[in-house]
């Protein structure tokens, strides 16, 4: 069994730390395991032995009568290396360091720091932290929240790993908000022995995660990272977060994590399969779009818009992406003149005007695709109040769900009046972007996946 | 009175194919206005005589007996000229040509467009359109809602102007969600009287627009056009989102609109107080932040943040788009390092860790103001379980709201659960935004307002 496999699939889980007073991290972690529905084991370690959220808590580890696979150490920094001679004495596998006092505060937090990580060494134990927040494993077996944040998307294919748990928490938080899925979440803090690197290649073999996010601030060996990197990236798409990439950006990482880049700021070599993103949001955004759309075969993209000035921008984003904006095959557009009404556009963009209905949506859609000359397709979808945009929806996204060529839908719309229109495309699970420069940001990133 | 005034303030709307049928455009601007709660009068115009929306219709505007300052023309193309000559018959100031079928469609078109201009000019009636969405004056003195839209901001300080309905019913749609405030709004389609141009000048002297949205495609002569918004930005900010800059987007203009830029593609040039802004989301959000803001005197930034890897994240976009983050005053720094716990980092941005309760906030916020250091100051505000949000939400809130240094706000968060904290500062008018970067690219817009 894979080191990390203790840390992310747990038969049990104990708590060194677990408080019944609300608003502290040792009570947060068990509140979490519990609402998330954890299959496993919960021990809250609690010198009292009270009862902390209907459980019994045992007054040290080595009280636990089941093994323990996880434990969380949660107590005072001092404290900590006691806690994890005990954790040796008890067998316990990994343990989850989300004290903070470390190395992140100088020479004595560092020799502490050092010492832990002999302690581990010497009972074979591995540490994820210290000063971290924790995992999540959102699969629906597992259920596996050992952390202390407030964002929990539902389960889906993106794993996301940061260095800080607050844009990790930024992160989640987004991915909830847009429905995106969550696969597993790592922010390891410290990273003084399980680091980014050994998480990456463990997702790389997950057939769980379709798509890594990889916030980074600083890495000891900027080398060897990127050449963990590029294994990872060669089986699945890496969306690469690099910050400190300003010399006040990197004096700051100074301070906030101790780490430096040798280079003094981030620069990404180029690497098959690593997307650099500029944002968090563009990181969702391009997460989700991975999650969710088939792999474009190449960059021809054909924009179908219902409004022209959103077809402008659009075709400048995907240009300035990368894209390849070539026009339709003769055949297809003499269709398209037939189809629709005689202003529309057939050049590509393609602009079937405000008044197209349904069928128009759905003939040129068709079309499109069939058309054999494009690798992607954006569906730019304003929603006028004279024509059925629900049924637009419904044509659209049945054709959506079967179509060989990846289709990304922009909807630019009311979300509280066309509720309904929204919801056909999230009852398919189809992504909706929000504007063209979205959506295109988004393909640019899967289209970037293979050059 | 200015002619734009006939357009923006009118004391009555005539709707000349006003229709009982919901779902056209000559029902949905009569509703639109009643909704809006317009002031002055409305008068629909529809062969029938038939009561429209409980208001009678007359057959002809010649035959309503008030005077009528404007006149929505929403009736078939070629009927336009012979409904233009009643409208100067009538003494009509100002027509809304939403009709569409002119420039945009080819020769003929242009050749009808040619005619109604020559019959508008003969009656002194000024043009607005054809082929266009029409106005919307949001002060609550007029609220003329001259538009077949179904966005409605807020009444606030932005006014927008766009070549392209559907990017403005983006724009309108995206203020709205953000809680941003509209002033005015026209899209004038092919603007073949009252153009871009002329519009801005009128809002560079509106006292209830401090900033405007600028999106155009194309423009008869660049070097004018530029030059009078040179004359605007020396008033007030513009937001400049210039639509067509790759050749595949300049090609997809002039299938839209028919016109062309004369370079091929929008180079702007450097003119003061014109920030060129990449998307619609970053116009929007620069956009609240001219509108709620104080103006900021230079580029000096603090950032004040609870989670380290937001603020490494935030320096990096503030450097980027030309900030400088020098560091306290000694005595500042003194200061924080009493005030704040051991491990807190008082180098900017300064990181009082997530730990930080109201009394941290509040401390912090007040130095760094009193520092007379800075320009600007980023709240970077991550809400943990463990501390009192709400209380740290009405201190800063209270300090900000009578700041002399203009204080951005981030908060990053999940919006239902911590809804009480985002209403403390939605209360004071004070913009929240989303993510590090959103605040920084909106506040570098600021800043870049004085470069």
């Amino acid at each position: 069994m894979p080191d990390l496999d203790y840390i992310f699939k747990p038969d049990s889980v104990a708590i060194i730390g677990a408080s019944p007073r609300e608003l502290t991290i040792g009570h947060r972690i068990m509140k979490n395991l519990i609402d998330a529905g954890y299959k496993g084991e919960i021990y809250p370690v609690n010198p009292s032995g009270t009862d902390i959220l209907g459980i019994k808590s045992h007054p040290s580890i080595l009280d636990v009568e089941g093994s323990v696979d996880l434990a969380h150490i949660v107590i005072k920094n001092v404290l900590v290396p006691e806690a994890l001679e005990d954790c040796g004495k008890k067998g316990v596998k990994v343990c989850i360091i989300n004290t903070a006092g470390f190395k992140e505060t100088g020479d004595t937090g560092a020799a502490l720091e050092k010492r832990i990580l002999e302690i581990a060494k010497s009972y074979n134990i591995r540490l994820f932290g210290p000063n971290c927040q924790g995992i999540i494993n959102n699969s629906p077996e597992i259920n596996a929240y050992c952390n202390f944040t407030f964002s929990r998307p539902r389960h889906g294919k993106i794993s996301v790993f940061t260095q800080s748990g607050g844009v990790g928490e930024v992160i989640c938080n987004r991915l909830s908000e847009l429905g995106a899925g969550l696969n597993m979440y790592a922010s390891s803090g410290n990273s003084c022995d399980i680091d980014c690197a050994e998480i990456l290649q463990y997702w790389a073999d997950d057939p769980g995660t379709s798509v890594i996010i990889c916030h980074v601030e600083s890495v000891e060996d900027e080398h060897a990272f990127f050449s963990v990197v590029e294994q990872v990236a060669a089986k699945k798409p890496v969306l690469g977060l690099f910050a400190g990439k300003t010399v006040p950006g990197a004096k700051a990482v100074k301070f906030h994590t101790g780490g430096v880049i040798s280079s003094g700021v981030w620069k990404e070599p180029a690497i098959k399969g690593l997307i650099p993103i500029d944002d968090i949001e563009g990181a969702c955004q391009a997460a989700r779009a991975f999650e969710s759309l088939s792999l474009p075969k190449g960059n021809r993209v054909a924009v179908i818009t219902n409004t022209g000035g959103t077809g402008v921008i659009a075709a400048d984003e995907l240009v300035k992406g990368g894209c390849d904006l070539p026009e339709t095959g003769i055949q297809t557009s003499e269709y398209l003149k037939e189809i629709l009404f005689s202003e529309a556009i057939v050049s590509n963009p393609i602009d079937i005007l405000a008044t197209a209905g349904p069928e128009q949506f759905e003939k040129t859609l068709l079309a499109l695709i069939n058309d054999k000359g494009f690798d992607f397709i954006m569906l730019n979808f304003i929603t006028p109040f004279f024509v059925d945009c629900k049924e637009i929806a419904k044509r659209t996204a049945k054709i959506i769900a079967s179509s060989p060529v990846p289709v990304a839908v922009c909807i630019m719309t009311d979300k509280v009046n066309w509720a309904e229109t929204l919801k056909v495309y999230k009852d398919y699970g189809i992504p909706v972007f929000d504007t063209p420069e979205a959506t295109a940001k988004a393909m640019c990133a899967m289209i970037e996946y293979f050059v």
